[in-house]
């Protein structure tokens, strides 16, 4: 039953007020034990000028992006091999943990890493999952992988999942877990 | 900038509208470019009388239980070999994946599968991480693994990542990734 | 999808805020196209000093009377016979209007013309409807009409309607249509 | 001094905003004594984006016509003699009531049924009332007769009230009562 | 924390709402203690046919013309002389108070009582506080004189404070303190 | 009509509401042309538990004290001599200015300063006005000195003005302006 009103400063898209009653309503389920049918949520838009803080308007500001795009892109531009774009989409400070390999920096320390485990991988996302903690966005992306091993063999269908945090559209992390060893081990 | 305002049922605890303006918070932080300062979350309560939809009055329901508590208490469970409470943590179709061993259904399966590769595991938590997606609340519980290799040598430091599908407060599904194939292949 | 808010001082019974959800309930299904299902009421009390008109508290008054049971009161009165009881309900100025009998102002008037119609009737009413329009409550009472005609034969069955304007909780006015004459006539 | 609020979907016309600001007036009125003057009725309208319930938007819906005006139409259809208008006014299922015959299905029962009554007759309307109940419009009509009798001589002033119960726009029901047999019988 | 919503019918301009969120912002921290960045207020405007008042429409009407502005521009027509524009300020029944002389009620009065008082003055204003109350815009403008006795001598920096009480946008009364003869029995 | 809204964490008296209410209808009556009449003002008020900034509740501090009645304490203090009390009243780095002597620091400085102007002198007060601004509250008193001179003639009916700013319940600054010198210059 619970009616939720959010109160925002006019701009936003469709798509990104889609987002915003989406989350609320994920919100709401969290705590609440109702039917999503159940879950009213209204945005209320204002110009700038109908809102003071302070008694001072605040301009508002362009939605955020889609962390979920942001995370997948980033793996697509990993998997095209696009480096350049890979590495604008880092912010200063980003790292990485792979399996057996903690604590990666830049994507260059990553190709170094992977060259004996893979001739190459590729990405089946099977889910992808967002939610905002703590001040970052946090994206679990998960499916499974396929690729060639060092000796050409082909591989496929072994699981990962990915987990970043990003912090004003940039990548802050990203931590990676799969089952490569597993396989191999066989 | 954001105004959110809930109006609920009353009869929530403060701890449980605590966890609802924490996600309505992050709910709108998915989105809106904003500090947490700066959203205003405010929960307005009724009294069952003072709500009707469709002209009837809705009867309050208790708040979900916290489904991180949920996932940490299976896993305690299962690290203390008290297979019953875990057992009874389940809901029915209940199914899980490991590291090489998809989709087994019984914690018998589990223990099974297990024992050819540790003596046992103790899991140390470092981040636990609850929202609600399509119905079900979804918890990542992440961290460390230390334990005895079947021969009796100890490992620790090993990472792990657990996904966790809980409706209705039971777990409807568990799926783990871990670098112990790549611990042992060293 | 209309979701209503009604702001109000405090103090109404259950009861009462029921009977205004379902009139505020059908007042959106006048005009918006949705099912009661759709229609969220919501009932905002105040204590007195919340609320504020011109910078002054105003204080609370009793619920009106339900019309409804008002009218049906009046009805019970008349057919038992109770007349001082029936006639403290009635507002100076009150009128009645019966077939073919246009404005007696006293129950005595009505006695008088009803003394060559029937021995005695009965109500039984089947349908109660009530609105409020103008300045006053508006109530509808139909059924059917049973009794004796002067020569002690029954009757039964005969459709009647009766609108009633209630003011202040005291009946204004009354008009009564029926198929007595209709019956007769056969 | 209450306050009602209304969130409803944009798309409203004027006149169909005022038939709705005035039934959330009387039904307030139909339980709180108050003044007119004291209730306050907003509307706040949303693009259908703004809105979600079970985390999914609405298309807005056309307003549901004025039953009143639906009523009148109908009478005046009947009244002029244009059956096709009147039959498409009609709801599946549609029956009629009249003074000494129930339930006749079709505007040619009532016509059969009419021809040994008068030769024709007008109605002379003093008072539409509509209201919303139990997923259908009410719509009382009541006013006077004129016409001829069948032997040619002229009637006026018969009182007469008609019910109407009308869904999604169709009549679905429609109950007279007059005094026409009292007339008569005089 | 407060938040503040105002409903209004549409139709001010951003200055005129930027006037009144500071004053409702300005109201909250006269009794909540708080800082100004806590305080939230939302302006809300609705079209005319959004809001009814006893089921009327009403109207909207132009805002009031900023008071301070209005004071400032009486003493800017009396310092120049331009004496056709400050008797168009004033309301019928306007009366001014200046020290030793109270209750001239027009500005000939003015004029004649100030000429043993100085050959001219001019005001230097360093404060113009307004708010309203009991029906009226108050607004104090406090600062200093400076100009030429009646000798030809300058003086300078006499501290004044004039009261100025408005209505409709016209000037009710005006009530000076100053410091002139303090300073001429030097 | 304008409608304002308040939301407060619970906790305040009757009183401080009432402060609160006629406060909020000035300032809308600032801007908006409309009658005190038609102004509504609610206070929502909350349970700590139910409001959240940034995803933390608040608590909630008492009401500021009537900043009037601190203007009023101080001035009945000094009038009585109570110096103690009078001092205990006065902010950090507090300021007053009096007709033609800036700018002293201490109750010291006044009574030295004033006892060549009068033996005593008591304040009838006619007009007190407190509003908030620039993160003060200002409280303008006026009335009439009467009093001794200092060679004990009497005297009456002097017009005076003072202006206190407040903040946090101390008071910062005192301001006076009076006719004592237009009356000595008789």
């Amino acid at each position: 039953m619970p009616v939720v009103e959010a109160h925002l400063l006019e701009g936003y898209t469709p798509e990104e007020k889609s987002r915003l009653t989406t989350a609320l309503t994920d919100a709401i389920r969290l705590v609440v034990p109702t039917s999503d049918e159940a879950v009213t949520v209204m945005i209320h838009e204002m110009a700038p000028e109908n809102y003071a803080r302070g008694g001072k308007s605040r301009a508002p500001a362009p939605a955020l992006p889609d962390p979920k795009q942001i995370a997948l892109d980033f793996l697509a531009a990993m998997e095209k091999g696009d480096l350049a774009t890979a590495e604008a989409m880092l912010a200063p400070g980003f790292r990485m943990t792979f399996p057996g390999k903690a604590l990666m920096a830049t994507i260059d320390d990553l190709i170094e890493w992977a060259k004996d485990r893979y001739r190459f991988v590729k990405k089946t996302v099977t889910c992808t999952e967002a939610f905002h903690k703590d001040g970052a966005a946090v994206v679990f992306v998960s499916g499974t992988l396929s690729g060639e091993w060092p000796d050409g063999a082909p591989f496929e269908g072994i699981r990962f999942i990915d987990r970043f945090e990003i912090k004003g559209g940039k990548l802050v992390s990203q931590d990676v877990w799969n089952d490569i060893a597993e396989e191999r081990s066989k």
